[in-house]
């Protein structure tokens, strides 16, 4: 450990959650310390215009998230760099780790780390990522301009993958693994009504291949029909659901099936006392920029309150 | 009734929660009609400066929400002028019937209507709302760093206001009508402990003076001696609770004993199938702008999800 310190509040995350928390709790003295983690800002630093974020009709994610980074450090919220590699929770106050070998003591916890996208888990698929293989649309959807194109999945998120795609090709094949789709009936029919936009049912990709620098053919297998089909494709865009980013704390608090981290009734608060959690790692319905924000400041002013009850 | 129309979703308030609502839903292209109210805008309309709405450090209450407005507009919410006075929630469509004598159908409804903050009805306080007279330390509290305030109440809201003003200020009097404090034990303690913070029992404010633009004094009672006194202030921080506006559904969907509306477990649902409900009128606990819109954007997209599986 090159060094330590302590901190009445740390924050674990950086996305709309993390830096909500941060402000609020910036706002009540706690002085907060902000581990900012693999991906400073979050998915929506991943994005272009975001056209959700009451207030602003359009906005660029990643603008949205330096105003909110710059507005929680006026706040006086600090920021670390690195991500966390372990936590004691046993006892308070916590201990908290980081990649840079920074070690923080923390009367209070926020963990705000939100979710990850799944990967396929193919062969090629690592060799080929952010280069022809994606997991946003709406980043890397302009790259792809009358290029042909796959949508795995089924959902929400591939439905609006394809809409969105549509956009800029109409060479679109959607591939899912069951024999319907599971997304909103809305979603569905604006794909289901776009002529340009292939179905292929009870199908999943089996491998990514490429000429070593780019995609050019996804190998697609048939459960119905037992039969596997290679394909020419420009890129594939994954939307099979995400995994939340809970791994570190599954040992010290409680998570459901999936991973999703379980807040108590009415809080913010999970099974360990002074241990609070917000955003995508607690959330696998809503997931917006705004849903995240506001549970970033419910989870300060618990742990505000929680510090006030509880501090020697 | 001079006119009638139908639509698939109406949403009573425009506040945080109801404009949230009504830019999600209008994206999804549900054509949302939004009912104003009596306070188009809501409670931030009676604020100055908001400095936690994540990502603007500084931005006047009214100007956040005619951006909320316009934002609404601008992908399609269609605003109705006054009060909702009746509604029919024992089956679908919705009936709605305003004070201008509009009358509604609605397939999925949404009430973001709100609470009220309780007054002192004593002269001077509307005169200085949002100009020294606040009903929110956490808005407002860094507003008053090293400036004396009063704040009116013995409750838990109370204690937490003292407690919070006292970071950025030890010229602290609570007014209490009673002569003993009803907030939790924890909380007392807090502000009991606290050398900086005065205790007035059995008094109430009884008069707001100011200069014509801030406050300047109060007039204070103490009933017990049957004395007043003016007491020279820059900020009086109201405590004394909330009322939701919930009345007119009391009668068709279940409410707690406070009369705050009860959501369905994580979910945005009230006992009515179809009928949502966020912000403050479900929420005694948060109350920020932020946790508003983000319960807001639930209810829309809880609202999009029963609507695709329940319109005809």
């Amino acid at each position: 450990m090159t060094t330590s310190s302590s901190t009445s509040l740390f924050i674990i995350g950086s996305g709309p959650a993390g830096l909500t928390a941060a402000v609020y709790s910036a706002r009540a003295e706690l002085q907060p310390l902000v581990c900012e983690g693999t991906t400073p800002g979050g998915q929506l630093m991943g994005t272009t215009a975001v056209e959700n974020w009451p207030g602003d009709v359009s906005i660029l994610g990643p603008e949205l998230m330096t105003r909110m980074r710059e507005h929680a450090a006026h706040c006086g919220a600090q920021y670390i760099e690195g991500s966390v590699t372990a936590v004691d929770l046993s006892q308070r106050p916590f201990h908290i780790v980081t990649d840079t070998q920074h070690y923080f003591e923390a009367q209070a916890l926020i963990i705000a780390t939100g979710a990850t996208p799944k990967r396929l888990n193919c062969p090629g698929e690592s060799l080929y990522w952010g280069r022809g293989v994606s997991t946003c649309a709406v980043c890397d959807g302009a790259l792809y301009r009358n290029k042909s194109v796959i949508i795995v999945g089924g959902g929400d998120s591939a439905m609006e993958y394809a809409s969105f795609l549509a956009k800029f090709t109409n060479k679109i094949t959607v591939i899912h693994i069951r024999d319907t789709l599971t997304a909103s009936p809305s979603l569905q029919r604006r794909v289901l009504d776009h002529s340009n936009i292939a179905i292929r049912y009870t199908s999943s990709v089996t491998e990514i291949i490429g000429n070593g620098n780019q995609v050019t053919h996804v190998l697609v297998h048939n459960q119905q029909t037992d039969t596997s089909e290679t394909i020419a494709v420009d890129g594939i865009f994954i939307a099979i659901g995400l995994t939340p980013n809970s791994k570190l704390f599954k040992d010290h608090i409680a998570c459901d099936k999936a991973g999703y981290i379980i807040q108590q009734p009415h809080s913010t608060e999970t099974s360990v006392k002074g241990v609070f959690a917000a955003g995508d790692c607690v959330d696998p319905r809503y997931r917006q920029a705004i849903t995240s924000a506001g549970d970033g400041c419910r989870a300060a002013l618990d742990a505000e309150r929680f510090l006030n009850e509880n501090t020697p």
